[in-house]
């Protein structure tokens, strides 16, 4: 050991002691729950809470007033800042909540990790955060409602929570329309000018003086050409440099917004005679569905988000060459639009315990987690007082998409290693496995969900066994929760705890806190502690370093219980695509229905004997991912006959929002 | 008069005193320039200038901490409870800052608004307030690149105020797409549905309980159905009730983007295999065009606002009908999604004086002044302290089109009644007008405009002269205000200010805030000053009981100067139309272009002689007024072969943005 290296190491030590010494433990305020039963609207237990000032809960968590921007008094963003500031302090433990194969109704995997979150902190007086994603607003003012938990498990205000939040997704829609607007621009105006003319344009004179900009120097360094000054380009290079040659049929790049629209699912653009004929078929997808989205959730830094945006890919030349953000020249653009969506989003939870909001892609073309960045803030302070702190985080849809894209995709981004899972389940859901008849929303459930039937319970046992067992494969111990319904009978909940312990979870616990709060989750918290503090040996699914088929089979086989993977010729074609462009080494993000472990949603429990059919394969090569499509995604929901917006309105005295639920 | 009369103005001057008692006059910190010569880009300018936190100088202008929600340090929402808190206290004085027929480079509205409300504050010491529009996102990454004023007069943070602000443009673009979505969703479920499937849908047991909403309740109202219960609704009423018959050829309400998506101006929409075949031609605008954001902007307050939005008529049934956002079943929603852009936005000047940013209506179909609740807040808070203080207003365009409007439309909305008009002139305009050669952004001047020439002023004078003209319609005192450049001659200068006088204005005086900030501008507030202590004898231009014929006929012939209207077949039948559908009596908002008093660009100066063609006239219902369009007028910018985003970057570690001008 070097004297540098040791002085390093005793600094190191020395800041540890000192944050320790000047920051003392959370000095945090919990609000108490009136408990009533039965248990009231989501909205009514929303508003009948009195949340803290949102300032007062950042100081109560160690928060300085500089790395706090409010937006209102509920809600405020986090500067990244905080990481340069507790560099030297260690994380806190780092649970991630998922679910078995849900019913379409959800089986409260958001109500799990709020009300875990509550039980660790308003009960066992843990510092704990919850992180989690924000919701799309779209489907708020369609059939949804609202996302913020449920019942005396919820973030608040609701409202808040669901409307506009502090704006990150229309950030995320004004970045991605703009290159959208930018890429149809740029093949307009390539097509009606001729070379120089265009050079011209694009490196104009500026009172006398003509330079490249920065984004354009990118571009030259792209194509290796190393002169610098615009007046002694060679004409062929001035072409290479000036025509991105994009093919109109090759564009990938969308529009979206945060809308419910189904109308805009396939459009025409383009024909208003200014455009001169150049019409073509285009979509909207939901906001959440954008690149944009997922960049933000896998970023760690500004300049790294700076980067991925640079890199997404927007279309193919007319040479197969990929086109990116930054070869049209809006890179920068795009990070001064994301600039404030990066600083994580702070409100609270029914008791007074701090969340992160932050993110939320796309669960099925995308990851369908929230935030890196949140993530590695909370893991900052809840863990600067010693081993004791939590952060709880949510990993979309059931564990075989959500918890596998958690570990191989973000985890292996940001470097974080959980210490335990938490597998949601319901009898209901568990029944339904079992061969319960079909749960579909809005309409009333079979006489055999709300009637005790064991044999349907044992029978449907294997989708959690099988989730279980996949956990196990990342080295992560399971703790199974069942999230207990009133009719529930006390054979069935003892049933599937046995059943879940002899399939290899390191513990089940029944927990009720949908209807008490964070104290029907103290059995559920105890046990999270113990599994955290147990050994874990985490490791992924697959390296990096294997072949795109190879990744996508291993998944298949391991996770779903394939017997393997089919490629259709476009996914073929992809393969070989991708690869020769440099992008094999990507982490793959199946983009699969959640509502089965393989392919088919009507196929329940633990299907086997199946081949996994791979419809195409796509990159996003910003958020740094390539996404093989199991059948056809909807990236663009649709209205009801009545939507919720019926019932939607405001009190223009008091200014409450009622019919969000 | 009655007992009860005499004690309620007893606590109506006993209120005022407590208030001038409690609440000493603004105790403001001014923030010193530093001026440089030649004088830096706006940007260097505004970055170099440290604001002060936003909460403080809410304090210092006698905000209560209740009434203020901050967005990060430098930007705060202001609640309207001010005006009940501030109710019994008198308005300040009311300035409208307006142009001549200007050139395409603009010449210095924005700019001088802000001068004088530096020159104002920093160096008379007045209360002061400006009010000035939120600018659209799309010009920004265009061709633009900033609005916020510009040299030594800017508000500040100006990338804060460039982009997204508080998220009140993202809030219209929400509101105003989940409308557009509504409809074509609405019209696709009525064509696939029989009369009584569609009933049951839209009027559902929900838990053994079937009702009407709140907003269905009002549709029933509006179709004379006395009937509450639906079970009890005859089957004629049903169909009535859930038929809203919507003609897609006659849909009017467009989905919006702020974003400048040339590819959008005309598309097709409804393409994909799931909407059966609906497919019909739409467009989208760039969002401050939406009639959400003119509702914002003569919005009174949150109920109002509610009203209004309720009744944009977005369509025309099959038998003529006006089919509104109540029939949709929106309103509450749409209110709801708007609940927090109706608070004013508050910001400061590179002196440290309070700005309220707030709403920005198209000024083309729209009416293009801020909004009323900004003013309204800013004259309370201006004025609480004795006749001393100033809000100074802008608006948007020519004193023809802005300032007409802002008396016809936004005064008589709300009520208010300003003090002075301060017409904003060059003289590269005034010689425009004059016959000097044409200005094109992007191009050299023209040796004429850098180079003395008395004869070309003296001739083009004819424009300011008929401005001048135009406000004394109204009975307001105009004070002419010349925004010199560095080229302009004093013999110019003399020239101008004397034409002024001569023509009418109360004084006519030169300024320099570009250049100097505040101190630019002192003769200019001292003018307004003595010009708002004079007499004024407001009156409208017309009475809203007029035919719209004449409405439009008294505006052309008057403020334009024309010898009178023709209305063109479509205009003839909506005169028609909208007289006997009921919307006979609001008043006028012409479409019209700005480059001239004329409809057509290219004649300068104060043309006669001609007629003004009214090609057709529409209706914005909730925000109340026709609008009659002069030729054709572009609702969607597009971008250039180089938009300005090319230079917009940020510093990853300070944050700062770069190429924002």
């Amino acid at each position: 050991m070097t004297v540098a290296m040791l002085m390093k190491n005793t600094i190191h030590a020395a800041t540890k002691v000192f944050d320790k010494r000047l920051l003392p433990s959370w000095n945090i305020r919990y609000l108490p729950l009136k408990l009533l039963n039965p248990v009231p609207s989501d909205i009514e237990i929303a508003k009948k809470q009195k949340p803290k000032d949102i300032d007062v809960l950042a100081e109560e968590i160690g928060l300085l007033p500089e790395e706090v921007n409010l937006y209102g008094k509920k809600k405020a963003k986090v500067s990244l800042d905080v990481l340069n500031r507790l560099k030297n302090v260690d994380d806190s433990k780092y649970v991630v909540v998922t679910g078995i194969t849900p019913t379409p109704l959800g089986e409260g995997k958001s109500t799990t990790t709020i009300g875990l979150a509550q039980a660790l902190g308003s009960q066992l007086n843990k510092n704990v955060f919850a992180c989690v994603r924000q919701p799309s607003q779209g489907p708020t003012f369609g059939i949804k409602g609202g996302a913020a938990g449920g019942g005396y498990s919820q973030v608040i205000p609701m409202d808040e929570f669901n409307l506009h939040l502090t704006g990150d997704i229309h950030a995320i829609t004004a970045a991605n329309n703009l290159l959208a607007a930018a890429v149809d621009a740029r093949i307009f105006h390539e097509s009606t000018q001729k070379d120089e003319a265009l050079y011209s344009r694009l490196v104009p004179q500026k009172k006398g003086i003509r330079e490249f900009s920065t984004i354009q120097i990118r571009r030259l360094e792209k194509l290796g050409i190393n002169e610098r000054d615009p007046d002694k380009l060679s004409p062929e290079d001035r072409t290479r440099f000036s025509r991105l040659n994009i093919d109109p049929d090759l564009i990938t790049w969308q529009r979206v917004m945060d809308t419910n629209d189904r109308f805009l699912r396939k459009i025409t653009i383009g024909q208003s005679p200014t455009e001169k004929g150049r019409e073509r078929v285009a979509q909207f997808d939901i906001s959440v569905a954008s690149e944009v989205m997922a960049v933000l959730a896998l970023t760690t830094s500004i300049s790294d988000m700076r980067e991925r945006l640079g890199h997404m890919v927007v279309a193919t030349s007319t040479t197969g060459e990929p086109v990116t953000a930054d070869d049209i020249g809006v890179t920068g653009a795009l990070t001064v639009l994301m600039r404030d969506a990066i600083q994580p989003n702070l409100m609270q939870t029914l008791e007074g315990t701090p969340v992160f909001v932050h993110a939320g892609p796309f669960a099925n073309i995308a990851h369908g987690n929230s935030s890196i960045l949140a993530d590695m803030i909370a893991l900052k302070l809840a863990g600067k007082f010693g081993p004791d702190g939590f952060v709880v985080t949510e990993a979309g849809f059931g564990a075989d998409i959500g918890m596998e894209k958690f570990f191989n995709i973000k985890c292996r981004r940001s470097g974080l290693r959980p210490h335990a899972v938490v597998l949601v389940a319901t009898i209901r859901a568990i029944k339904m496995h079992g061969g319960g008849p079909t749960v579909v929303a809005g309409k009333p459930l079979a006489k055999e969900y709300s009637e005790e039937n064991l044999e349907l319970l044992e029978a449907g046992f294997s989708n959690p066994r099988k989730q279980i067992e996949n956990a196990g494969y990342f080295g992560v111990p399971v703790v199974f929760a069942l999230n207990r319904f009133a009719n529930d009978t006390d054979s069935e909940v003892e049933t599937a705890l046995r059943l879940a312990r002899e399939s290899g979870a390191i513990d089940a616990v029944c927990a009720s806190h949908w209807s008490h709060g964070g104290a029907g989750a103290v059995d559920l918290a105890r046990s999270v502690i113990k599994a955290a503090e147990s050994k874990s040996n985490f490791n992924f699914l697959y390296p990096l370093e294997l072949g795109i088929y190879e990744k996508i089979e291993t998944i298949a086989k391991k996770i779903y219980g394939a017997d393997g993977i089919e490629l259709l010729p476009a996914a073929q074609a992809k393969v070989e695509l991708y690869t020769k462009q440099g992008f094999g080494n990507l982490p793959i993000c199946m983009a699969k229905t959640h509502l089965s472990l393989s392919h088919q949603p009507e196929l329940k429990g633990s299907p086997r004997g199946f081949v996994l059919p791979i419809r195409d394969i796509r990159v996003s090569a910003g958020a740094g991912f390539l996404y093989p499509l199991v059948g056809t995604m909807s990236t663009m929901p649709g209205l009801p006959t009545r939507p919720c917006f019926y019932d939607i309105d405001i009190d223009p005295h008091t200014l409450d929002v009622t019919g969000l639920f």
